[in-house]
């Protein structure tokens, strides 16, 4: 079969690329409000690429926030089934001045594709429903049970998907989970994700006075919410950028030995990194293995964006009466989302100064991290696709960014998720300028098709 | 003549605040160049009200930012020469969901009229003018010699201010300068003021990666510039808020006793105060002596606004590449605004740690603080027409603002400058929904035009 489909698929390339395009022009920005008609026209989308497809039955299921879509191939009795993940929201598109195209006008330079979402989580997910059109049109039916679970607010904390998993419950049963999400962390390197960090969200606020002040009349007697924040602030830190918020990383588990040892292997250049994210290289340069852990194996309480009076052209001489800060922490192994965000308010709390008001706004849930079995068969199957068609075993590597998926469906439907992503993790997404590789998105499609025939054996 | 005078002022009453009205629907943001043809027709708008009192010479003269306007009214020989100061430019409106009424739509209530830049400082840059134009009116001619010098970049530290004074020397050449620009502090009790605190302003900017980054791809590894920057910036005060910089205030000398007995005299009530701005009264209170000491006679580095990253609804997970923050520094006697930019520049450069990237954006010239020669003649005239209007002699006051003028002018001409102006320092200048009340402008009239007389005399 896997021949005939992927020469399917080769001939077809250009109509993949021109639906890949279709699916980017859709702004389907899951945080903020103002986008929610590109959500819905993002959804409606996947829903028909699904039934074009040739999948029987597809539905849009409804949630307090943006709806998912489900859909179910005709019932193969004794093949095993797979439950294929991906997201159809993008994160939002700012700053817009820094775009060299606009974000939701797909525009392809060097053989990748730019786009707001091209690489997260568009492209990667349109594989597989692209590779299941190919096999059907080709052989009339699947080699084993496929469901897709697509979601659309992964970009903002994915807030409905774990009720959503557990009411369909039933529905969703299956073998293994696929995930089309996630991401290669590096480009000349193959890789399978084994572990993913946890996430926890917050934003703080802090009010002075009533209104902005002018800082000559009131300049030393009023409060300054600016002033005040970023000595808050400040105290969530030392001086080499560890967090030392009291119960915060106290109960963090030890790391799997594996992922230890691919960090070892894999050689990471910390001067080649602070290059290629444009940073200058600290001095003292750290060592490529204490970087990598860092982003792998550390949990972190990062500053997602601060604002607070005035931040146009010139001056204006006002005492600001509000600041704000955005928060995520990413966890690691035994941490408890709802204890870190109580550890950091509480650390807030006590720092707040008289005569100040401190707001929290509260992003959760929160997500803990995620770690594989090591000896799941699919697994195995998806590192055999790979060694393949790249020519080497792939690492076991983690991941520092967040996929919540791996725990939700662990936990609900008692099956272990792989992640067999083709985008790659220098992409930019959320940054400007996301893209995705045109060749992945190739290789992709001859990827899943081998993978689905192979779990289907 | 006075009589006579103040009825024609009374009589003409509703057209002054027409006029005053016309002047405040011009929006004349300086330091934002997207303003400049509000600037322009402000500054046009003066001209003409000149020309209409009566002034036979009046000019635009241009700089290399907003043009000031210069008049002069026809020569009497041996007679004093007065030339009154004020300004037609305004702060930014920002944050404009703050407003109750647009701010460039005069609104009256309460017998207060609502815009941004009535208070400071058209309105009581009105006043003098039309004050020309009744006396002109009933008497043809004016009882001394009167000069008006009126600018247009107040508002973004005058960086055009000094040079054309200094250029123009010879004809604005004047016995006493007389403002209308400043404020009484407290709207129950009649004050002057002699002596307001200089200011210096500078932006600082820290460069971290090269552009936004995933927080989870990143986190932990990249540089944060928001954190570093609230490390930097908190570097700058003690917890108390006491500036800490090497080199800010060793310069600064003593004040003058009678600014602190009039401290002592006024009863500043601290709980109040801090019930006026809206915010939460600090424990322990600090005293009313010390809150006006820190107003007046304390130097100061304000935070007036901070920005990076992510701002909108909702999280985005982005470690920001960039973080800026706004800075104003109120000064006092003895300190010079250079010497304290160099020593804030060098405390942030030392304080910036490997792998970030400092840039500093300078806002000067900055000012001198100004302190008025206590036995000035054109003073004490001023004390005695306020405290006939007022019923109590008015108490000599510090401005914790800046009003660069005088050092100027006593500079370039030789001469002081007192602060004649009908604004009151709770009237919002610097915020949202500010007001001039209506009461003062009229009651400026009458003061003006006894002023001029007895200047006169």
């Amino acid at each position: 079969m896997s021949a005939a489909v992927e020469a399917y698929l080769a001939a077809h390339a250009d109509e993949a690329v021109a639906e890949l395009e279709a699916l980017c022009r859709l702004p389907s920005v899951s945080t903020d409000p103002a986008f929610k008609p590109g959500i819905l026209a993002a959804a409606e989308f996947m829903a028909d690429a699904l039934r074009r497809s040739g999948m029987p039955m597809v539905e849009l299921v409804p949630t307090e926030g943006h709806p998912l879509i489900f859909a179910e191939s005709a019932k193969i009795a004794g093949a095993p089934t797979i439950l294929i993940y991906g997201h159809y929201d993008v994160q939002p598109p700012d700053p817009l001045d820094k775009w060299q195209t606009p974000p939701f006008e797909p525009t392809i330079r060097n053989d990748r594709l730019y786009a707001r979402g091209v690489s997260d989580d568009k492209g990667p997910l349109l594989i597989p429903i692209l590779v299941v059109r190919a096999i059907n049109a080709l052989e009339g039916r699947l080699p084993l049970n496929v469901k897709f679970l697509i979601e659309g607010e992964e970009e903002s904390g994915s807030p409905h998907f774990e009720p959503t998993v557990e009411r369909l419950k039933d529905r969703l049963r299956c073998d293994l989970v696929v995930s089309a999400d996630g991401a290669m962390w590096r480009a000349d390197l193959p890789s399978v994700t084994v572990a993913s960090r946890g996430l926890v969200a917050l934003d703080v606020v802090l009010h002075g006075s009533g209104k902005d002040l002018h800082s000559g009349r009131h300049g030393g007697s009023a409060p300054n919410a600016v002033r005040a924040l970023t000595h808050l602030l400040a105290s969530l830190h030392d001086d080499g950028g560890n967090v030392v918020v009291k119960g915060f990383a106290e109960s963090a588990l030890p790391p799997d030995p594996a992922i230890g040892e691919a960090i070892r292997a894999v050689n990471f250049d910390a001067g080649q990194y602070f290059d290629e994210i444009g940073a200058a290289r600290p001095s003292p340069l750290p060592s490529g293995e204490e970087l990598l852990t860092r982003q792998w194996l550390v949990p972190t309480l990062e500053f997602n964006g601060i604002s607070g009076g005035y931040a146009g052209p010139g001056t204006k001489t006002v005492i600001p009466a509000t600041a704000s800060a955005k928060i995520t922490c990413r966890l690691v192994r035994g941490q408890d989302p709802d204890a870190v965000f109580e550890a950091i308010v509480a650390h807030l709390r006590a720092g707040t100064p008289s005569g100040y008001r401190l707001e929290i706004i509260d992003h959760r849930p929160g997500n803990s991290a995620f770690s594989l079995d090591p000896e799941l068969r699919g697994l195995k199957v998806a590192e055999g696709v790979l060694a393949e068609l790249l020519g080497a075993k792939p690492l076991r590597v983690a991941m520092g960014a967040t996929i919540p998926i791996g725990g939700v469906f662990e936990k609900h439907l008692g099956v272990g998720t792989i992640f067999f992503s083709f985008s790659t993790s220098d992409e930019d997404y959320h940054a400007p300028n996301e893209f995705l590789r045109l060749s992945n998105f190739r290789l992709g499609m001859t990827a899943w098709t081998r993978l689905l025939e192979r779990l289907a054996a």
